[in-house]
């Protein structure tokens, strides 16, 4: 084996920019071959948004879709990559030359990242020729599916921790190096406090967090020394105590505290009952007089435990959130749809069972009562206005960007505000038989009327 | 907003070679210079394997393990990337520079690509020093994590549709640009037969399938107009007959087939009753003389779904699988750990409740009856031999590769020339009371009491 080749082994782990042309499904390259055969050039709308509620979510938080909304600029097919689509079969040389041009001219509206959002309400609308627009479909669905998923679930976690503490432990369990690094991202937006992630802390600006694994207490001959060198290299560390007995080793931090002068942050509990050891650690802890070390907990949590935990008054002062939040283990995927809602000026549905869709372009409007709390949410034409608060915004116009890239510390605090804001029960855990309101408005349901019975 | 800055957020989506040494979590970097402060370089063994077998699963496909050994022969931590990861704030300029000459010189065996994994027996297993192996945990769990639920699950995919081929139209939903190209990878191993991820295609040698969205139809004014254009464009191509009244459109196919002559390969049925569309869309197309017409059906399926469709004999000839089969909805993750079992020669454990560990390294063996069939496994002491197959083999030995990178076609062979070779009820959906016998060797288990005793 020659260097060459494990690089190409690399290779395989990049998205690079030239080749995000070609991350997209085979059908949107024969469609887009098509619409170019049939000089189909005029403007399209595309809506994205998700019908069913996923399972256990009473609000999802988009996010994402600013992002996306800033990366299909880069959308390119460089000849080389050309070449390599070449190899498929399906694609005429003048097309590809044709490819070899393309670049997004059109429009795009969406919510501001961090926005909770409901079945049924765009997250973004795309206007651009059809074959733009059309083009866009994989890249977009994939990019906002991830955040989405990753961010709502964090949401969950970080309301059920109450203002305690959460760290993503999850890197380890997530699928893929983009998720784990988006991830990141999204945690930021969902309210996790730190993450384990180096890269996506230093990419995303979500605070590095860490702690030790039972490897480093398993390869020093003693327990005890093992905590000393790493109290001494890192003061106000937290140390792992579940490797050999857990009480014996709170026993061993309280007298390398109390002997010694080792400064201990905290001890980490990641297995076993986490109550009833984190109740006779913390008596131990105070017994000594070591009130200021804390106690975070790990090991398989995710939104119910944690909830179980506080409500049997476990003296826990932080979390460490892994696989089930990094797979979003109960509610792993979102049904997010992205349709062609109007074509050369032309409303546009289609009719499938159990699939209908409002045809046009959409404004999503917010409703606040006269407590200031969110109250419910209309889906309206683009064109009708309303006494709430437009949640679609103009991201990019004529291929250029309205604004800056999205602030993901502002996504979070936008999140954060709105969630605020929303009628308490949307904050328990357990999906709402009623959920949040929402409706569309009367002429685009008259408008779905009038395109069905114009359809062919 | 200026092009550099797009520049940036394309990069965001990247994992760079460069990057690799950071794509880990923050405390196997603490950890790593705790190791050097204290002079410990003394070799270390790590084992990879999960504890628990993940839901409705009765196998995992091992995936990923061989390609991630040769992977971790690059990581490197070049100057730009040290600098970046003194910003975290807790590492000494001396063993920055130290990590400046990381590369990996330790061995790493794995089982093949593609072989059937049970709980408990290790996939991979990494002997250097303690830091390097170390270090790797959080990349190899990552990578391996997500090929294995990925080919898992499209394996049991791939046993529903019973020989029928079934393509992935995951990609839009699958969690992140990395997992949806790797899952191209891991789904060829699991036996399915194309998909329509055109950069996932390109890179991993599946073939590269799609038919049309809904949203080609939408486009143009008339539902026969879309069928005669991409029929002419592509012969023999597959037409989506749901857009707005399936069997109206069927017939139309059948007229442009019958009066026209056009090429159609096949019919995509994506929602509604799939049994009740697929017979009477069979019997049109029958009756018309259209028998080799296929009928490729989509929406919502996963194996359970697949296998009613085939029970209540739906004259389906192929399936396109999403949502489900790309995010493992039912199992999306895996608990998979990466333990220290020795260092310096000597066996370690841990002994936290309910993650009990045996030391030492180990070797996996695979035992076939006097019909050829396998039986069951034991997981030994890596010196011990046994009469079986033995499942780990050396990948890279002194920090380089043994053979050459992993073949995918071939690892699919041997995926499935072994699920052929398990007793037939392993081949079943529903997950068994009676897993596979998997057991630890009388020398293992005595190692283990060994060391228990020998604790501190």
């Amino acid at each position: 084996m020659r260097a060459d080749s494990w690089g190409q082994l690399v290779t395989e782990l990049i998205l690079s920019d030239d080749e995000l042309g070609l991350f997209t499904d085979l059908y949107e390259l024969t469609m887009l071959q098509a619409y170019w055969a049939e000089s189909m050039h005029a403007s399209a709308v595309f809506s994205l948004f998700f019908r069913k509620p996923p399972t256990n979510r009473n609000f999802m938080l988009a996010c994402g879709q600013e992002h996306v909304a800033h990366l299909v600029l880069q959308v390119r097919f460089p000849r080389q990559q050309l070449d390599r689509l070449a190899t498929v079969g399906m694609f005429q040389d003048e097309f590809l030359r044709w490819l070899e041009g393309f670049r997004f001219t059109g429009e795009i509206l969406a919510m501001p990242e961090g926005t909770p959002v409901f079945p049924h309400e765009p997250l973004l609308e795309v206007r651009a020729p059809v074959a733009e627009a059309q083009l866009l479909e994989t890249l977009i669905m994939n990019h906002v599916t991830t955040e989405t998923v990753l961010a709502s679930k964090a949401a969950r976690v970080a309301l059920a921790a109450d203002e305690r503490p959460v760290m993503d432990f999850g890197m380890r369990r997530m699928h893929g190096a983009d998720a784990a690094l988006r991830g990141v991202r999204a945690y930021r937006v969902g309210g996790i406090g730190a993450t384990s992630n180096v890269l996506g802390s230093l990419r995303h600006g979500l605070p590095a967090s860490g702690t030790m694994a039972h490897s480093f207490i398993q390869a020093h001959p003693d327990e005890t020394d093992a905590f000393r060198t790493y109290g001494q290299l890192y003061p106000g560390t937290t140390l792992l105590v579940d490797t050999y007995d857990t009480l014996a080793a709170v026993d061993k931090v309280i007298a390398l505290v109390r002997d010694e002068g080792l400064e201990i942050g905290a001890i980490r509990l990641d297995s076993g009952d986490l109550r009833e050891f984190s109740l006779t650690a913390r008596e131990r802890l105070d017994a000594a007089g070591l009130r200021d070390i804390k106690i975070v907990v790990s090991g398989g949590l995710d939104e119910w435990i944690i909830q179980e935990l506080l409500d049997g008054d476990a003296p826990i002062d932080s979390f460490g959130v892994g696989t089930e939040m990094g797979a979003s283990v109960d509610s792993p995927s979102l049904d997010l749809a992205y349709k062609l809602t109007e074509y050369d000026g032309k409303p546009r549905l289609k009719n499938a069972p159990g699939k209908q869709l409002h045809p046009g372009p959409k404004q999503v409007w917010r409703f606040t009562d006269i407590n200031g709390r969110y109250s419910h949410d209309e889906i309206t034409g683009r064109a009708e206005t309303r006494d709430g608060e437009p949640l679609l915004e103009p991201v990019i116009r004529e291929g250029a960007p309205v604004r800056g890239e999205p602030d993901t510390g502002e996504a979070k605090d936008r999140a954060w505000a709105a969630i605020a804001r929303f009628p308490e029960r949307m904050r328990e855990l357990e999906q709402l038989e009623t959920p949040y309101p929402v409706r569309f408005s009367d002429a685009l349901e008259q408008l779905r009327q009038d395109t069905i019975r114009n359809l062919g």
